[in-house]
């Protein structure tokens, strides 16, 4: 696997890859890689020439009461683990590379961006949508893979590759869990055991309201149900959001539809954990 | 010369030429073509194997009160003045093309984008951000043309570029006058015959400035006497900016400096004018 640290070589590298034809799949990450991470770099191997995998923890997309100065790191672990995913190239640039000073564009997606995790983390979004748009104008990947688990993220990206006539195509790919349901993500370390074995609440709450939805439950009814539910948990400090909601619009739905996302923001102590699933009636 | 109407075919075009090895020189206009626009093409034409013209009157960088319904359209004469220009590809979307429904993407150039022209026309330069994104990612140009006139404008593009990592290189070329030094623009044809002499106050201001910051005039007296002097002309009706400014940060300049930027925003009856030159100590 070689190792890229600056944007001016990666963008060459993927530039003479295009020249031979290749097709290159992107994977972004911020590191702290887990068997969501691997799934994606699966999907990326089996459909492209090169897999790109890249590692940044993007301060652009925490807000300043957010966890960036301890997300997790652990670069030789994730060198390892690409290596055995078969990823060809690892770009990993340092922030004043991808920050240099003056550096004043941010990219927004206008609504989406409002609702679910955006109303909780004002800003992350823009911070997310301007740090992808720079890594698809230095990788310039044929496609692009996100998890499930961050939907939301996943749909913005989307819009914005198709607002800005990008070439890239984004893929979403299933999240993967852990036995008891809880979707894999490198916050889960922060758990202690007790919240780890309570967290499983979040996946089981959405599996109920799915039954309930597919039952033909009235979407408020089912809202009310999760929440009860998430809040029965004592380990549970906040539920930010739990609901059925249109999966294109985030907005919540009251009526009901034949496709609904069913999403869920908690913290258990300092540790924020979102999970969603799609139905389809 | 090729005529294109939709971001599909603009794109696969310029791909397929990419791919033969073309270098691209994409002018990006709103139509209404006049000399300093020729100056653009002639420059593009001396450094590419292939030049692009874009007409797009862009809707988003229009405010509510401004003149997006009645901005000059003559894509017929427009026509004829590119294939005299030697221009290869005409690129003219439709806005329904470039907004499509649901469209909500939007990019900002912070700091530079609040000042000058910007603190009169909110919103402007987002919409002019976002649109450039989308035709560089459509036309894919190797090289892009702007004119000094709109300077501002000018300095947001490269900014936005270089933040996001785009691989065009954005040139400035100089501005282009009338024989009374009125900087050439579509909205010129706008003034009565009186506004039109009276107009060359503008760029009188701009001279005389010049002249008094190469004699070492301290910044604020030179804007003094920029203002007296457009005010002084009565079919001004309206002095939105005129003085000297950071060419780098559009900040007033307060003490003396190695570079200046001196620039002016009237309106003569409802038609805007501006206009600048940089000076160099």
């Amino acid at each position: 696997m070689e190792i890229i640290r600056t944007p001016r070589i990666m963008k060459e590298t993927s530039k003479r890859l295009l020249t031979q034809g290749k097709t290159l799949g992107l994977v972004p990450t911020m590191g702290a890689l887990h068997g969501g991470h691997l799934f994606l770099f699966k999907v990326a191997k089996g459909e492209n020439d090169v897999v790109v995998a890249s590692i940044f923890v993007n301060p652009a997309q925490f807000g300043p009461s957010e966890d960036f100065d301890k997300y997790p790191k652990d670069l030789e672990s994730d060198i390892m683990k690409l290596e055995s995913a078969g990823a060809d190239i690892l770009f990993v640039p340092e922030v004043p590379a991808m920050y240099p000073e003056g550096f004043s564009t941010y990219i927004g997606v206008r609504g989406l961006s409002d609702r679910l995790c955006g109303a909780f983390r004002p800003g992350h979004f823009e911070g997310v949508a301007t740090v992808v748009c720079k890594f698809f104008n230095l990788a310039l990947p044929t496609r692009a893979y996100f998890g499930q688990k961050d939907f939301q993220q996943a749909q913005i990206i989307k819009r914005m590759t198709k607002d800005l006539n990008m070439s890239v195509e984004c893929i979403t790919c299933a999240t993967v869990r852990e036995n008891d349901g809880l979707a894999m993500s490198s916050r889960n370390r922060y758990l202690s055991p007790e919240e780890r074995e309570a967290a499983a609440v979040v996946y089981k709450s959405l599996k109920s309201a799915a039954h309930m939805v597919k039952d033909g439950v009235m979407p408020a009814s089912v809202t009310e149900h999760m929440n009860v539910m998430l809040k029965s948990e004592p380990l549970v400090s906040e539920v930010q959001y739990a609901g059925v909601y249109n999966p294109e619009t985030f907005e919540e739905s009251v009526l009901p539809e034949k496709k609904y996302l069913l999403a869920v923001a908690v913290k258990m102590g300092n540790t924020r954990l979102i999970d969603n699933i799609l139905v389809e009636i």
